[in-house]
């Protein structure tokens, strides 16, 4: 129950193992097709996607690199590790970060992007962190920021590698001009694949970049009209998300989406049923990393081994300055019922062990309050 | 029989079926630990090695990226599609690659090297690939390039992506700086990884570069101290490297590089007695891509499609503008006796089939003779 690398299903693990092909040859062709068109519907776009064989940060890059020569002054709203991340990514490109400081554990809200807006401007683009993997928060009022940047033409960058296909993400409704996810989250594969979707806006600024070789996005149009990615793909790995997208389709988008927003309901009500307090606002709280405060007295080391060792459940512990006072549960892909109340019966025994009071089955209760609703709303629908 | 990605050993495959695991927990500590070991055995060097999860030209572009600040001039000699890639990778980087041109087919030369170096006193690196998988051929005097290198302070950068393991390079003896490898050629790996040695001197100009970012050197010399990577590996290909590393220690590199160069010799000698001609001049013939002209009136189409669909053999065409007028033979990793002798064979056939006279059984005979005598030799030795 990692925030990444999650669980992979056995299907997709197993399509590693068909055999190896000339990514030059017509096999590749076919195969390249599916997954592109799998890829646009799971993004909600028209548009172009883009795969790239690097993990997340790399499509951050690819990202930023091709546009920060057309837009070189990026306002980033920082509230976590991976939004500083974004920003020293930024800086590292040559770009000029603007930088939002957030509370951790809270999101930014559309008055901070508006005054910053307002008072610069050369700013043309805003490049965010939508799902804050290090605090388990979200950016709320994304599709808001979508409509603000489409009317005042500027340039939308998301970094939807924890949520995307784990939380409601329409990238065309919402205005979205690059969008990144990485394979390894609600996706349900293994990590190394990278995954973009660019919009005509975003293509504008992209045709004027002359500093990008791996990364570079023309070079990647260019090759994908024939079938092909400029340089060798990692084959394993596209067998892996042809058949997770496939996954995904036979469940349906919506249904893939909801069933994450279950499992997350469920986990904050169980957790706040055994009298631990989320990490994030409430208004904030992602559908697809729960963070939790530690109670008083709990350390953070002695909790996770115990969990690992005597219940067999792997979750996070903070990152950066968050280590040692938070713990994170990864809610994503493959997840169901079964693993929910699992997991929340391995931390209710865990905390009892390590002497934090709470009566058993306090947290399975509540979960199941949850999935019980859902199962009569269900019912519901299908008399 | 391509030149990458080539046959992955079943034991390869199936390594990446090994569970998914936490890439900041203790068991991707362990197995990265091993892994570092044996690339350093392959490399042949005692200085650090670096996996990125990007093919080839990820790993050509982290190195590039990593020293053009320090070394902005540097001298490419170009003899084929990846030497032009390697400096058109330098541009985009924002260096100022000095070229060498050579006629493809031919390699660099010493006096080239030591003319281009006295005319610019600015050149302070000289990037070049070792063995070019366009042509079929390589550049024969590295070993000296290496020397001249350490003797005027110069910074080597050696593309070795379609050799390492298939051709002598020891990264140290040769005074190679950064030598960059990638997973799906010699390696018997799926593609998505690559990989780099860095001496000590390199370090110290990688040290001054600001404008990296998922391909910065200095971030995975920290990371690698905790037994990590910065961002998130692909970790079925490390598990599939894992397993090739042992399988090419348990031969010794000695006997595997020895394995490829007698494969190479076999295909050179079958092609010539079948009255083809190889494209590389004979003194740079690379030992692991084969290339071939094509013999008057044999569309490239054609034979490959039959060799494919009737022989069951999948070869390479030309790329850039040799497509059409030769085909490549990758020899590399798994490959024995056993796919040698099918893949003259076929081509044999082929060629018949196609009209081109020759007689059956040419090729097949002094391939033979090349393994009879190596056979010969194996077994006086065990006397």
């Amino acid at each position: 129950m990692l925030p990444g690398p999650t669980n992979v299903p056995t299907r997709v693990m197993r399509a590693m193992l068909r055999p190896m092909i000339n990514h030059r040859g017509p096999e590749f062709k076919e195969l390249y097709a599916k997954i592109l068109e799998n890829v646009k519907y799971v993004f909600q776009t028209k548009g172009d996607v883009v795969i790239l064989t690097a993990s997340g940060t790399g499509g951050v890059e690819c990202a930023i690199s091709n546009i920060v020569q057309g837009a070189n002054k990026i306002l980033v709203p920082v509230y976590g590790f991976f939004g500083e991340r974004l920003r020293d990514n930024i800086l590292a490109m040559g770009g000029k970060p603007v930088e939002i400081h957030i509370e951790w554990g809270k999101a930014v809200t559309m008055d901070m992007i508006e005054d910053a807006v307002k008072k610069d401007k050369d700013i043309k683009a805003i490049a965010l962190v939508y799902n804050e993997t290090s605090t388990g928060t979200k950016t709320n009022c994304l599709k808001e920021i979508g409509e603000f940047c489409d009317k005042h033409d500027l340039l939308l960058v998301v970094d939807a590698i924890s949520v995307l296909g784990g939380d409601d993400l329409p990238v065309d409704d919402w205005h979205i001009d690059i969008c990144i996810a990485g394979s390894q989250k609600c996706l349900m594969c293994p990590p190394g694949l990278s995954l973009l979707s660019i919009s005509e806006k975003a293509w504008s600024i992209i045709e004027k970049s002359t500093n990008t070789f791996y990364f570079n996005l023309k070079a990647y149009r260019k090759y994908e009209k024939e079938g092909q990615t400029p340089y060798t793909p990692a084959i394993p790995l596209y067998y892996a998300l042809d058949e997770a997208l496939k996954m995904i389709k036979e469940e349906g988008l919506k249904n893939f989406i909801h069933r994450h927003k279950i499992c997350a309901k469920a986990i904050y009500k169980a957790i706040e049923s055994m009298g631990l307090i989320p990490f994030a606002e409430e208004k904030s709280r992602s559908n697809t990393v729960i963070a939790i405060n530690y109670p008083p007295k709990v350390n953070d080391s002695a909790f996770r081994e115990l969990l690992r060792n005597k219940y067999n459940v792997v979750i996070a512990g903070g990152q950066g300055k968050l280590k040692g006072s938070i713990f994170r549960i990864g809610s994503m892909g493959m997840v169901t019922q079964a693993e929910i109340l699992q997991v929340i019966s391995a931390i209710n025994m865990a905390l009892s062990d390590l002497g934090f009071e709470l009566k058993f089955g306090e947290g399975i209760a509540a979960a199941r309050e949850v999935f019980k609703k859902e199962a009569e709303l269900v019912n519901k629908d299908s008399i």
